[in-house]
């Protein structure tokens, strides 16, 4: 009773199914409890008074808040079945380091969701340089990040399939085309193919319509 | 000769300083390379490709850059003497989440240092306001951040001493004073009275004369 598991999250929320796939690599079983964002709870705010977002995961009654940092306790936490991060010290490093270059080029995403018409492209082209390097010098002649299984890098970039694509679609630009990031293409194919991610992700189509309100939110087309 | 390690660094810089002083904390010999940033050597730009930046830690031949993926890396390869991250999963996860804390805030320090004679009292609001909510909700009631004795989340805001105090002084207004931040002002003195960081810490003249010249290039004034 006192290790219940419980998740907070929102199901648009690229950052709350990182946690989701991990704890189902894991085979760790959870509570789920879905918030409204518009009205959060008491409980949320509580165990994430700093940033009052999900996901945040519950365990034994202590709050882990802010997804990248969840990984890593689940990892600690759980580090058998199915490790998340490679064992070997360098190895685990580079894992951290294109963890931490996803954060951190977060806002270039974000301002490529919310570009106005006259600023697309050039959004579209300062994307396209961030995924060039993470193709050429994250992910190489790799199938997955973690090699032949996905891991916690692989888990990290998982915003690009149906998150990106939808953003892609409501813009009607096409960024992640085999002829212009053919090794990211083959990753993003491959990774929606794993059973476990096709088994656990959001209807398309919902949020796409989501993605399309969101979009609207901003007021710049 | 294969497990020698060396570390790439600029001597004003903040980041590199949290990769020394966790190799003196762990007591690991190491070879310093000074790098003139305005004339990158070969070799630290084949060793971060990515960003090209100091710090890079070098072990047995192979790179780590980026200090947050440093003090991982240094914790998982030298476990012993002297733990930079806390044992237990959960506190752990929180040392982490104050350390991303600061990473993700480094832009309204830095927006402080940049800003023009009219944006100076609202940029110091800003960052008065990070700092309220590290005090708060980070260091607590403790007198480290790692309890009694410093660890890695110390270790990350070790920028506040010298070399936010120098960018207070450039602009002439003192955000961390015992009045408004008692706790992270206690927690300052504390800091810089400890031996080892005391003894690895750059020259005040030299590195406020460094501040100035930094601050003089954004031609704000």
């Amino acid at each position: 009773m006192d290790e219940e598991v419980k998740l907070h999250g929102f199901w648009p929320s690229n950052y709350v199914y990182k946690v989701i796939w991990a704890l189902k690599l894991k085979g760790i079983k959870y509570e789920y409890i879905e918030e409204d964002l518009s009205n959060k709870s008491d409980l949320l705010l509580k165990y994430n008074p700093v940033y009052q977002k999900v996901p945040v995961l519950v365990h034994g009654g202590k709050p882990v808040p802010e997804s990248s940092v969840i990984l890593e306790y689940i990892e600690d936490t759980w580090p058998q079945p199915y490790p998340l991060f490679p064992e070997d010290a360098f190895d685990r490093a580079m894992a951290r380091f294109w963890i931490n270059f996803g954060n951190e080029k977060g806002l270039v995403f974000y301002s490529f969701f919310k570009a106005g018409q006259g600023q697309k492209e050039e959004a579209a082209k300062q994307v396209l340089e961030v995924l060039k390097t993470l193709e050429e010098h994250g992910l190489g002649s790799k199938k997955f990040f973690g090699g032949e299984s996905i891991n916690a890098v692989d888990l990290s970039f998982g915003f690009l399939p149906y998150w990106f694509e939808c953003i892609e679609e409501v813009l009607g630009i096409k960024v992640i085309e085999s002829t212009s990031l053919p090794r990211l293409h083959s990753w993003l194919e491959n990774f929606k193919e794993e059973p476990l991610i096709k088994e656990n992700c959001p209807d398309g189509e919902k949020l796409l319509g989501h993605m399309k309100k969101v979009r609207a939110s901003f007021r710049v087309d």
